[in-house]
């Protein structure tokens, strides 16, 4: 299972009630952070996040109000005595754009790595053993006024063990959990693969945070099935479609459409402009076009869970 | 009169119902602020306190917890339309500190200028107009890890206008405003100064900000009669005496006795570290050592005024 934590739906400027837009994914014990606003920090606080075991800060673009929270972060991680490593990643320009926020935060008991997220997605558990083997994450390229990415972190499920093969095959019980994990096994020369005891693969878990971008079709294909994706909608209204357009940004009803076309289980709406005092007010509209879209509110969370009735949610069987 | 709001009271790291210690002073609309960690921005926001008419930052030293709320901060007045200019001061190490932070900020509509302040103060209108004339901020040694000084505002005040004389010296009507606010006039041949129209100088206003800091004379120098002082208190415990002074900070009663010698009319307790989770349990031995004491909390709210009765509250006639 999957916690996503909405930490924060403010843009540009963070707010006494809405936090610049940031999101906390945890999976067994251990967290990616979905950009770092200044008030990202004490916004896990409130939302009883701890940032502690995150292995990974996952940044969308470098803008100030999605990256300037970094210092105080990595300072605060060295201040309570963490020393495992922290990895983070990001659009082109990495290196130039951390460099001068890492010296800022001063010496650390930990290293900081800036790392690349290789083109089919990393396998968490190469940044902590206490990720699931299968736990991935993604970039994707979105639209915005500088070099960008979304993020999909999609936790893949194998098929149900079947016992009655592997004892037909004569698997050694203490073998068992190997082959469920994905591992091949040898025992008295016979080599037995996962294929041959799993049943088909069963649905597994997705999650997308889009970060600033406008529309654009890498967005739909990267949600594509997601059962929760945080959407940034900058605007509210109907008529700023073409000024969210040019700023790189989507309003309201282009965000419900992106979640409309991905069929996405959940679509949660976020970045919103200072100009909006009240994002619910303009839902009725939202929800004609997407009805799982829900407002995104700071601190908002969801567990993400595999299906139980398998039969029914299998895909590719 | 003066407004004085207690931004934050935490140290090191921001919590949620504590923002890092910063303090907002406004007169005639403008403002001051005295340092500015992560989240300052938004504790402002909080309280009321609109940074846009700050033209003054004024920062005890370079430990993150009281600087990395600036780039944050310059990017959102630049959002905001600022063109006003705003300095920034503070101790030796000044623009090596902030170079990194204001280029972090990008590019602004507004010059942000690095200041020194001169050893008799700074005149506050020479930043805006609209400060009084007799608006003065000064810096102090403190005792810190690093560089680091605390900062007193005076609002002089000077004497009665008297009529009686100013007609007697046949002073035409229309110049009695320029002598009440400290010029010379002449008319007709005949020079005349305010001290020949002016009661005894009358007590003004103080207040002090005292920044991270071990106890020592200076700051009980530069503290005597402050109307208001926040003062650094970051260990609540007597027995962390010598830790407090080993890392350059207080605890409650070190700062309590301070305020006591340096006789202030009122004392906020704020920098709390972490560990204490409520200061208030700790105010009745505070108020033993200086009943004048208060427990500072993110948001509390001062006016200091002159005093209605000159009489009784005039020093130095």
């Amino acid at each position: 299972m999957i916690d996503i934590t909405l930490l924060g739906t403010a843009a540009l400027m963070p707010l006494p009630d809405r936090a610049l837009t940031a999101a906390a994914l945890t999976c067994c014990g251990r967290t990616i952070l979905f950009d770092c606003g200044e008030g990202t920090q004490t916004a896990a606080r409130r939302a009883g996040v701890s940032l502690m075991k995150a292995d990974l800060i996952a940044l969308t673009h470098y803008h100030g109000d999605h990256i300037l929270g970094l210092p105080g972060l990595i300072q605060t991680m060295s201040c309570l005595g963490r020393t495992e490593p922290l990895a983070i990643t990001g659009p082109q320009g990495l290196h130039e754009a951390m460099t001068p926020l890492i010296a800022l935060a001063g010496p650390t008991a930990f290293p900081v790595r800036l790392i690349a997220l290789p083109p089919e997605g990393l396998a968490m558990d190469a940044l902590h053993a206490h990720w699931p083997g299968d736990a991935r994450l993604s970039a994707f390229a979105t639209e915005h006024r500088v070099p960008s990415q979304g993020y999909a972190f999609t936790l893949a499920r194998p098929g149900r063990f079947m016992p009655e093969r592997a004892r037909a095959l004569g698997v050694p019980v203490k073998l068992w959990g190997l082959l469920q994990r994905g591992q091949t096994v040898e025992f008295g020369g016979v080599t037995v693969a996962p294929d041959m005891v799993l049943g088909a693969a069963r649905r597994g878990l997705k999650f997308v945070f889009t970060g600033d971008t406008a529309y654009c079709p890498s967005l739909v294909e990267a949600a594509r099935g997601a059962d929760l994706m945080i959407c940034e909608a900058t605007y509210a209204l109907d008529e700023q479609a073409a000024r969210a357009e040019a700023f790189g940004h989507m309003n309201f009803r282009r965000a419900a459409q992106a979640a409309a076309q991905a069929e996405v289980g959940e679509a949660w709406l976020a970045h919103y402009s200072q100009m909006i005092e009240d994002p619910e007010a303009y839902f009725e509209n939202v929800r004609k076009v997407f009805p799982r879209a829900r407002c995104g509110r700071d601190g908002m969370r969801k567990t993400l869970r595999f299906a139980e009735d398998d039969q029914q949610l299998t895909i590719n069987s």
